[in-house]
């Protein structure tokens, strides 16, 4: 019998495959962007927004496509890098019209120009199934941002490094669609004037897409060790308490760890220290999230948002 | 009312949105790919594979991934440039097994590692709608092959150079799927080869996705002149009559305009000239393709390929 579709089991396969490539990958598939060549590193990867999974339907085109280019943006302040240039894939379904489709090239296009990622390319297609889904594909290049070339991946967290992130935590999709995941500030400047202000003290970053509890698991499994968040310093946005801050999905703030504190703003964006990376030890293995200390701790990182159906 | 969409409208209006762009996109969109960059150019496009629309359904899950690896390659090919990375997102219906997306990344990996166009990255999501259609877009990144950094745009092309094709045309689609077109070749060591052989004399170029009836058109468009073909010289598939080898679609090959005769083949691939560009006249305006001469000719430029909907 064949097995089902497993998003989770497939990205894990895929994963696997993507560590056998040549050496001009600098650094292979599983961070935020890919790496490629040694000399003048190119930044590169890839986002879709399907309509009914990532954006309600009756989202405003214009949103749908702005979101589109700020997730793709995210990946790029993640990496502490600089946008190049974006490309854009369409599949409408029939249920669209001229009017709807303009818009949602004008929202990809001035997004696109805004953040000096100009949208140079593309390809549309159309489908005829009723009701069948609408996908937006953008594809992101980017350069390193520093003189050195040095981008910040996952990888470098060690046990007593300090767990950071930008802005605050949670709330950002409201119920019946809307909300703050469709206007967001992607940390690109942020990133690079953090870069700036701590040069090889910060070791390790990502975007927050699917909340600290399942993001930091991954910046975790990425350095072999362990996070422990402090509840009382998440910075939680007005109306979420703590579990919600920490689960919730789409804030696209950066989660960042560091040898030193950071500088409590970066261009006007609060840095708050959420917690630190320990050692693993038997209880714990690498890639857990706790929050609370010694007996009253919880694991957390099976927590974190899953992108639903909205159908 | 709303307009129904058009996919020949739509990409008018981008195309026009595409023209107010910072000085940093050297090449805007409109060219098999476009180029960012001036000190160090980079290449950047993306291409989908919509199943029912540009493979039929029940394709092995492999040759669809090898093909949406290989359309990407061959608009590398028509700048005469060299692959470096590819990044790929799918959208998959409930229909499909883990074996069917196993062996879909399967086929793009392996094809792309072939290439030396290494799958670096991309996204994966599902979709819950029965029949809705799969969607996997590839986007690749490549940098000019030669060392004085030139790429073969589509506007080179003047009165009097000569329209050449790679290889033989027509026949590549099967009726009821399968066919050359899940398993071409895409051209790009044969235009490194032909720029370093004919250096400034190769003056445009272009992948045939859509048949040279149409695609002369596009080039004769971006040079602001009118193609002439010659029906006794085009070279044609076995079992295929001048008119399908003009208006068949997914051909894969090169058609390229040069200001002297091309080499008879490159890298074992024939190279046939099959007529020349002409300066526009009242009757003939720039953009037209006609086969025959004088009172007996014809305009052809509204034939060619348009991707149908196979359900």
């Amino acid at each position: 019998m064949s097995e089902p579709l497993s998003e989770d089991t497939l990205h894990r396969r895929f994963g696997e495959a993507g560590r056998s490539l040549p050496p001009e990958v600098t650094l292979p598939p599983g961070d935020d962007l890919a790496v490629v060549g040694h000399d003048d590193p190119i930044l590169i990867g890839s986002d879709q927004v399907v309509l009914g999974r990532h954006v309600h339907p009756d989202e405003s085109p214009y949103a749908i496509g702005r979101k589109a280019i700020l997730r793709n943006l995210s990946d790029v302040a993640a990496m502490a890098a600089r946008p190049v240039a974006t490309v854009a894939a369409a599949t409408l379904g029939p249920g669209h019209s001229m009017e709807w489709a303009t818009e949602l090239h004008r929202g990809l296009h001035e997004t696109a120009l805004a953040w000096k990622a100009p949208l140079v390319g593309g390809d549309l297609a159309t489908h005829a199934v009723e009701d069948g889904p609408t996908v937006i594909t953008v594809s992101i290049v980017a350069r390193p941002a520093t003189a050195s070339g040095r981008v910040v991946t996952r990888t470098g967290g060690r046990p007593g490094d300090l767990l950071a992130v930008t802005g605050t935590l949670g709330g950002s999709l409201e119920s019946g669609g809307g909300g703050r995941h469709l206007d967001f500030t992607p940390r690109v400047h942020e990133a690079i004037a953090l870069t700036d202000a701590m040069n090889e003290n910060l070791v390790a970053m990502m975007d927050l897409s699917d909340g600290v509890a399942r993001d930091a698991g991954r910046l975790a499994s990425a350095g072999t060790v362990v996070a422990r968040i402090d509840i009382d310093s998440v910075p939680t946005t007005s109306g979420c308490d703590w579990r919600a801050a920490l689960t919730d999905g789409e804030d696209y703030e950066l989660l960042l760890a560091c040898r030193t504190p950071p500088p409590p703003e970066v261009m006007s964006t609060p840095i708050t220290v959420i917690g630190r990376l320990e050692a693993p030890s038997p209880g714990l293995p690498a890639g857990s999230v706790v929050v609370g200390e010694g007996e009253t701790s919880e694991r957390i990182d099976h927590l974190g948002w899953e992108h639903r159906q909205e159908g």
